[in-house]
Parts: C-alpha cells; sequence; structure tokens
C-alpha cells in the first residue's frame, strides 16, 4: 500500500510520567487501523498545550507513555483499507482532533471538537513529536500540495483556533474587531486573518516593538495597555461606538471583563484563551441592556481547517517560526516554562 | 382628527421626586407631536422595572416629575399630522420603547432598544399609569382589533421580553429549553411561549403548586430546587446532555452559574432578569471547551412586538391578571416591595 | 460479533437489468466492510425513487444487478471492525444516503448528500428490499428502542425529506407554511411536521377527502384548487400577506410558478420534489422586488435525520401505511405506475 | 431653520407625460414635511431606472409630472420639526427608497424596500434632478463630512445594489463569487466590493479591455464569454467545483440559467439586474440535487447604505465617473437608448 519504506522503529519523544522525564529515543513506528492514516510527519508545531499535557493539569487525564504534538505536517505513506479521499503522497497534517466518534449528536452537526470520545493528539492519542503518526483520515487536514510543511505546522492548531475564534465572533465585512494580546503568537495570526476576511483591526497589547508588528501584518489601530490612561473609552471612540467584535486571546480575566465594557451594543465577545481556573465575569445589567454576547470558541472544524489552511497556502497569512531539531524538544519546553519563547518553535523531526 | 371628545385633564398617578409622593390626580392631557400617537389607555400592567423607575436605582436617570407605566393597552383617540399606518380607533400598546431616533445604527439593524437616545415609557417619558398618553407611531405595538385589553397589558412587556429571550436563545423545534424560574410572572409566559414555538420545556423552580402550574401550562421535565440533590446532574440526563437554551428569568447568580453547566456543548444561555449590580460567572475552560455562548437578551423590537402578540391573540399564551382601579397603585407598590405580589397586576384606569 | 444467527443466504427482491424481470428469491446476504452495519431489516417502505431506480430514467447510472429500496428499519446483527457508536441490538435505518467519502467540501460541511461520491441505498449500493443489508455506520440512522418499525420506515426517506424542506424554508414558530400537494404522501407527512415545528398550515390540494385528511393532520387553512377561482389571491388574502414559505411537494410545473406568487416578500419558495425534466419558472422583476428566495431541498444529513425521527417517536408525526409482504413488491410496482397507489406501503421482508 | 438661503424657485428636468418632452426648467423648490430633509443637490448619478420612469414601462406607475433621479448627493439646507438625527450642513444622499411607511411588516423586519407604500425618489417622489429635493429623513444616505459628492453619487443606487446583492450571496470570506458581466457599471463595483469583503471573484465578460479593466479591480480569474468555449466547465475548474454565489448582473436570460450549472453545490445565484419580461429558469432536477438557492436582491436597506457608503469613502471601492451639465440630462437619455453609454454619468446640478 506504500511505496515509501516504512521503518520498524522511528525517533520521538516520550514521557512515561505526567512531569517525568521527556526522552527522545527510538520507538516503535504505529500502524494505521482501518480508518487511519499514517503520517511520516516532517516538522511539528510547539504550543502551550503541549505543556499542559505534559504536566497533566488540565482536568482531563492523559494517556500514558504519550508522545505529545498535534501540530505535525508531513506525508502520507500508508492508510487503512477503508480510508476514502487520500493517497499516499498526499500532504496531510495532525492536528488536536485526530478522530472522533462521528456517531454522536456534536459530530453529526459539524461540532465534532465537542464529541464526548473525542481523541487527542499528543494527549489521549501519540501526537506529532516523531517521525510517523497515526491519525483518522476524517479528521486528518488535507494540506495542498507544495505548501511549506515547516511553516503551515502552527496553522494547525494556532491558525485554525483563531480563525474560528474570528468565525465565532458573527462579523461581516468592513466591522471593527479588537484582538486582545494583538502581537503574540495567537494574537499575531489573528490579526492576518482579521485583515484578510475583511475586519478593521484594532489592536491591545504593550509595547512599541509590538505595535510595530502589528501595523506590519495589516492593523488598522493600536492601543498601548502601557501607556494609554482609558482604553476602554478609547477603544469605543476609535470604532466609532465599540467594537463589533472582540477576540480575547490574552488570558488576563480582568482584560476579559474590560472587553464586555468596549464591545459595542448587540456585539461578541469570544473566549479562545485556557487560562487555568480563570473566570469570565460579566456584569448582567450591561450585558442584557447593550444585547451582547459571550461565546467560548475550542478549534475549528474540518471545513474550518480547510479554509483556514486556504488563507495561509494562498499567502494572505505569514507564520514566524523558529526550527530546530526534534531533539532538542526538552529544552523547548523549559524556555517554554520559563516564558523566554518569543515567536512558535517548530521542530524536525530528522533531527 | 379625532371622533373621541379628548378632555383637557385626566387622572394618573405622578411623582415629582425619586421615591417621593405617589400621587393619584387630575393632570394634563399631553398633545401628541407629528410623530406621535395619543392612546386613551384602558388598562396598564404593573411591573418590578416600574419600582426601579420609582426609586430611580438604576444608573440611568429619570424624568421628573413621572407619570409611570410601559404596558398600556388602549384606543388611538389622536395621531400627529406625519403618522402613517394608523387610524383613530385602531388598538395600540405603550410599550417600554416609546421612541427611538431612527436614524443611529442600532436603529438601521432593527435593535433600536440599544439606541442611545432610546425614549422609554415610564421612565425618560410619561407612561400607561394615566388614561391618555403619547407615543411614537412607530414604536407603538398594533393591538389586534378584538384583543382583551386588560389581559394583553402585561404581554407588552413581560410577553415581548421572554419571547425575544426565546429567539436569543436560537434554538429549533425539538430542542431542550431550560427555565429558571419556570413559575413566576415571566416564567410561566416563557414556558407557554417556549411550547407554541415548538421546544421541550423544563423548568426549574420550588414546590410543587409551581410544578402544578407549570405543567398546566405544558411544560414536561421538572426540576424542584427545594428537594433535587444534583440539579445540573438530573438536567443533564433529562435532556440527554443537557438543554440546548436556558432562559434565566430568575435573578440568582448561583443559578445563573450554575446554568453554565447543564447547557449543552454548543449551546446557549440567555440573561434577561436585571438584578442590580449583578455578575455572570462563567469558567472560561468550560465555556470554551463546550463552546458555549451566553447571550444578554433586553426587550423585543417592532417585529418581535408583533410576533409576540400573535401568539397571544391566536390563543397559545395566557396571562393571569388581577385587574384593580389605578388609583390602588401605590398598594401595589408597597406590596411589590414586601414581595407579597403573586401573579401580575393590571390597573384599570377608568378608577 | 453477533448473537443473532446470520444465515448465508436470504429472500431478497433483484433486477439484473434496468426495467428487467424483478425477481423474488434466494440471494447471498451481505458481508459488513469494516466500516460497515449488517442490518437485519424488518421493514421497507415503498417509494417513487425505486421505481426510477428500477427504470433507470434518472441522469445517475444505478449499479446492476440491483436490490433496491432505502427505507429500510431493522436491527443491527454484526458490524465491521471500526464501528463506532452502535452495537449489535440497536434498531437501525437503511436510508437513501448509505456512506458518503467523509473527505470533500460538501461532506466536511455536512451536507453528505451532496458528495459527488455519494453511496445511494437501493441505487449504487443494494438497499432494503432484502432481509440483510448493509450501511456505512456513520450515516446508518439511530432509531430509538422502542420504535414500530414499519411505521417508522418511511419516515426514514418521506420524513426526513420534507422535515428537511421545512427547516430550508427558514421559517420561525408562528410564520405561515403553504404546502402545495398537502394531503398526498409527502404533504400529509409536511403538515404534521410543520405543525409541531410551530408553524401556521395553509394546505393546497383538490376534493373534500383530502380536505378532510388535511384537518385532521392540524391544518389550519385549505384551498381547493379545484374549486378556488383566485388561488393566489385567496392565499395571499389568508396569510395576511403572502406565505412566509411554500413547500413544493407537488410536481406541477404551473404550481410551482404560481407559488413565486403567492410567496410573501423575503419568503421562500422550496422545491422538494423530483419531477423529470420541469423547469423552476420564476419572473425576474418579481421575484427581484418581493426580495424572494427558491431553495432547492434534497434529503436529510444526519442531525436532520436524528431529528425528524425524535418527532415521530414522541408521537407529533404519524405515518398511515398499509404492509404486505416483500413478495408482493412487483405488484406494487405496477400499482404505483399505473398511479394506482393511495397512502404508503411497506413490505414485510418476513414474507 | 437654515444658514443657506433657500430659493423659491431652482433648476430642474422635469417631464409632464410618460415618454413626453424632457424639460430643463425653472421649478418650485418644495418644501419638507416635518418627517423630511430638504437637500441641496450637488450631483446626481444616471441611472437606467430612469429610463424606466421615463418611460412608464414598468408595471409600477410613476407620479406625473416628474422630476427623476434617484443618486443625488448634497447638501442638508432645511429639515421638518420632527427630524432626529440630522443637522444642517450634513451631507445626505437622495436613494431609490426615499420613504416608507415603517408601519408594515416588511418596515418592521428592516426590508423596507418592500413596503407596500414604498415612496421612491424620482418615481413616485420627485428626485434628484434638480437642485433641491425632499427625503424622509429616516431614509436619506448620511454620507460621511469630507467625500467626494460627484463620486459617490452612483454609489447611492448602483453601489448598495450590488453590495446589497453580494450580502445576499450568503457567502464568507475566501469563498468564490463569479460576476456575470463582471466589467460594466454593475459589474466593475460588484468586483471591487467582492474583493473587499474577502471573496475570491471570477468575472464573465466579452472581450480584452474588459478583462484588463477586470483584472485592474482586483479579479482573479477572467472567463471570455466570445472566447471560451466550455463557460460552465471552466468555471467550476477554476473555483475548484463551482462558484459558491453567482451576482447575475447581466440580464440576459441564458446566461442567468447557466449559472444555476456552474454554481457550487449548496451555493447561491443572486439576481439583480431587471430585465423586463425575462424569467429565471431553473432545471428542478439539478436545483434539488444540488440544493442551491436562486435569490432575488433589490435594494439595500439604511445598513446596508451606510456599509456600502463607508466602504467607497475608505477608499476600497472607486466609481469612475463622467460629469457633465444637468441641463444635458436629455442628451443622455437619448445615448442611453441608442446603448452609447460606456461608464457612469454624473450631473451637475449647477449649470
Amino acid at each position: 500500500m506504500s511505496a515509501h519504506e516504512i521503518p520498524k522503529t522511528q525517533k520521538g519523544v516520550i514521557f512515561y510520567e505526567t512531569g517525568g522525564k521527556l526522552e527522545y529515543k527510538d520507538i516503535d513506528v504505529p500502524t494505521p487501523k482501518a480508518n487511519e492514516l499514517l503520517v511520516n510527519v516532517k516538522y511539528s508545531g510547539v504550543c502551550h498545550t503541549d505543556l499542559h499535557a505534559y504536566h497533566g493539569d488540565w482536568p482531563l487525564p492523559v494517556k500514558l507513555p504519550l508522545v505529545g504534538g498535534h501540530e505535525g505536517a508531513g506525508v502520507v505513506v500508508a492508510m487503512g483499507e477503508n480510508v476514502k479521499g487520500w493517497k499516499v503522497g498526499d500532504l496531510a497534517g495532525i492536528k488536536w482532533l485526530n478522530g472522533s466518534c462521528m456517531s454522536c449528536e456534536s459530530c453529526e452537526l459539524g461540532n465534532e471538537s465537542n464529541c464526548p470520545e473525542a481523541d487527542l493528539s499528543g494527549y489521549t492519542h501519540d501526537g506529532s513529536f516523531q517521525q510517523y503518526a497515526t491519525a483518522d483520515a476524517v479528521q486528518a487536514a488535507k494540506i495542498p500540495a507544495g505548501a511549506d510543511l515547516a511553516e503551515i505546522a502552527p496553522i494547525l492548531c494556532a491558525g485554525i483556533t483563531v480563525y474560528k475564534a474570528l468565525k465565532s465572533a458573527n462579523l461581516q465585512a468592513g466591522d471593527w474587531v479588537a484582538i486582545s494580546g494583538a502581537a503574540g503568537g495567537l494574537g499575531s495570526l489573528a490579526v492576518q486573518y482579521a485583515k484578510a476576511m475583511g475586519y478593521r483591526v484594532l489592536g491591545i497589547d504593550g509595547g512599541e516593538e509590538k505595535e510595530q508588528l502589528f501595523r506590519q501584518l495589516g492593523g488598522e489601530v493600536f492601543i498601548d495597555f502601557r501607556t494609554c490612561k482609558d482604553i476602554e473609552g478609547e477603544i469605543i471612540k476609535a470604532t466609532n461606538g465599540g467594537a463589533h467584535g472582540v477576540i480575547n486571546v490574552s488570558v488576563s480575566e480582568a482584560a476579559i471583563e474590560s472587553s464586555t465594557n468596549y464591545v459595542r451594543a448587540n456585539g461578541t465577545v469570544v473566549l479562545v484563551g485556557l487560562p487555568a481556573g480563570a473566570k469570565c465575569k460579566s456584569d448582567v445589567f450591561n450585558q442584557v441592556v447593550k444585547s451582547i454576547s459571550i461565546v467560548g470558541s475550542y478549534v475549528g472544524n474540518r471545513a474550518d481547517t480547510r479554509e483556514a489552511l486556504d488563507f495561509f497556502v494562498r499567502g494572505l497569512v505569514r507564520s514566524p517560526i523558529k526550527v530546530v531539531g526534534l531533539s532538542t524538544l526538552p529544552e523547548i519546553f523549559e524556555k517554554m516554562e520559563k516564558g523566554q519563547i518569543v515567536g512558535r518553535y517548530v521542530v524536525d523531526t530528522s533531527n
């Protein structure tokens, strides 16, 4: 079923208990089930969620031992007998949602990420921090031929997530969207997607460097929270009545609550970051009288994935990355824990 | 312009300062502007909002002196020269939104109640606790000929409000809606509208009497918060995964927060009551992973009004009322403050 | 994998060339693929589409030899190794869409029936006119335990189809829906679904018997095309401005064109019948100035299926049927060709 | 109420019977009603609809005598006593919908152009081919200060119309929209709006000059109907499955019918031109199986107007015009009748 010679063992990063040793070592190449692809992962993005999986600090238990990673871009080298719509040699992406039951109400409605039996890459299913990974063919991302596999890797999670968040804001072209945390990893992707979708973009972040990046990406109005005396007032003024939508990629509780004040009447506040234990607090009187919506947006579905990748492939969204070897993943995790990461790291599985 | 002889003075209930004396006395009959109707109010519902206006305890200042009331049902007796679509003798309703600028973005979008210059009956514009009241012809409610003016009065605010809240839940026929506070004034209307819209209704309230009323109105599953040990669990079980929508007419902060737990993935929690100073708190992780929406719903617009009245006129919604004379309004306010009101009071302006 | 003993051969009705002999005979029991269920079909509805498959007169070629039927209700007796969300003993329905690629844009968007590689029961995949049939587990209908398998059979195609058509009309509770052909097989189901969805139902059909049936099913206004002098005018009058939506189950070209005249401004005309070679003609000036939509509605997806079955199981929709033996299918086809069928035939596969 | 000195008489172009003499002469300046603005029209676009009004060849009767024109841009010089939200000196636009009843169901729903009592500029209400015209303040377009009044004039009808048509296509950013007649007056505006809304634009028109214009405006794929052998096949190929939406500004019956073939499954065909007596014909089998919608789009409402003007003011849409004196209007009508018009004429009311 494959021209590519598939080895028995491969290199991968694995841990045997949460918070335990991260080992870069030889592990078995998995065998795809009847409904699965076997993907030769070339590059994988590294995401904060990988750290949560490693520490096991989310309410949802992880598989152990575990190979993490859920932003893997590679090539299909084999597939199960029931797979339709794929062929060996196609480019494929391993994303957060590895597979779902396709049988429950959430799956029927295209909300597969809300499936109670969702199988999650790098969490409940070995992920993309290895050279060969399996993925349910229904959920695997179709990456268009010719795409740069290193650059597209972070789109498979970060890109899809912000794109879905923007869709959840229910805006139309010409509307104002405020992005709280506009110059960070998720924010800088959000600015570009928002621009490509025809929205007017207001960014909130701190510092001149951030402002410069924001403007390069196509942002229109920048609010520097370090210097602005009246953030809510300035946003309402700049947007002539408040932002139609707000994307909270920042995970500050105070910033989230503030966004309910500068959003326009009948507008939408989107929650997308996952701060552990945080609450979104909204004044009921304000929310009712302004008739605003606060919407939780998780990860995109198959259609969102195709669309988000399409914006990238058409050159409308860029993803600045630093490529390092998979073997250095333990050091990247360390830096991430210390908050020393700037930009997005992508690991090359070949070294 | 009118066959009806319009007097110069009339009976009304007026107060000159917030919290001051409520006087039932002779006051001038107002003159309609070019865009206004003069309505001979026959009956007016009494609503908790009237108490807030009287005490002036909401962030928004009231007109003084003030004639309160915003659920007035009566007959058009005169109209300004620019009025279109009305004739003397038509039945008309005075509702919360008396008029709006028809010029701002909110008005353009049919969200007139969010207009920054909204003129509010019984708040910034003399309302329906008098025999003759004025209303902008664009916003006045068209009451179908033959309707019972006493019974329809509370529909003009309470009915429209719960109907709009149900629309804001974005449900389809066959979905489960949970109504928190199902057997109260707003709740019992909500149950009936929900039933008429094809939803399956789960009610939450306390006591056997309440359960009985709930079932008479067409409710399907009743959760008694006084006896149920695991409210969230029971609701999730009864609805096979959680309610698709929740209408919070109860104004308890805890009940609102709880509703974010028993709402289904991708479902909608609606805030509609206006508890002074209350916050809606939602766990961000839960809201994101379940992709739920929390929506503030204020009052209905012109189309919502027509539709809500239509359900009433077709007999699908009943509104149990107690009719008393307008002159007894001060006593009703007293009872209301003491929480002694059961059901909806309607004042008859003729005595 | 099954407690039920599965035979090697079974009874079925098969034909070897389009329009050829319909043979009731022993044929092999099929083996489910890894993604398929094997369903012991108890009852199967008989639909006009089965006749089109038999004659091969639609643009789409049929599989040969072919076992027809796509309204099969039965019990899961075996399943492939990759099936999730099902167990042996569950009730399952074989519907028109047997399976799809789950990989193309239409599938991603939940429009699986528009998949270019859609596999159709009783058309490109052996269907329900046999005792054991296979179905892709993702598309097979989940029939709630305890349902009457004979009565539910026609819901699996006719019921889902009219339910989806009603959803396509984009109505809200309280709106008027006109059903052209209201007392026929599809029409009488449409009336009941429309009623359960909270719509007001106007029916168009001919004769007193039809009117009587229509009224029994909950219809509100009946227009008898045999006696009404001004059908369009009467409908516009009865609905106070035109129907908000029209469901054309009648396949008359003239009736379809007429529906563009009695639909309300901004309303929706739904096409759902499949008259061979017919055109829908709409006056452009009328369509633009009234801003109406004409929408083609095919068959429902997985969510539509679950919902349509739920209305049936809750007793809101009844499906009057005549049950006969599978062996008599050739005679039923003959009657159907002669237009002698009244009501819905269901075949019992046991004889 | 006005600093500007308003004369008693003014210059205008008037006709006394349909098809009669078009006279450029002194006429009375109208007096605004309580709800109206008096606008000093500086420039007015000339549209094909003006010709229909002049000939009286549409089903709807015109006012006589009549001053035509419905794309007037000017300055508010006076207003009635009930006007809210405007002040003397504001820039205002006279558009097709001069006013509506604000009382019927269509008006309530924001579909004022479908109001049975819609008052139409240059048709049932004297329009913008004069120096001073009146407009209902609710419907008059708010033109942002500083806008070029000559260039914005055609946006008031042509721009709003194509913008609304694009919204009616119900697309999302990244979708393909095909514009049939892409390089004509409406088409070239549609290309620009579509681009600004984030759509991918395919244009159909004839000739190299047209292709060049199309590409300058941001179009991506051009289909030359003069040279293309398989228009439908090429469009389906270029859009990878068919256009998600089609805007038919071309009024050819054959082109409209063809668009139902190259639109994608679940896509939308929009009718926007008003060819006298034309029918839209659609094969029922194709429309049902592909589940496509055919939608009539008339003129935009108040929100559409504000949005369409905003795209123009932000420089995302250009409107190439030829400015001539109002006195030359009869010659322009002549050229228009002979089909000699290229581009959009705008008359300057000052000469």
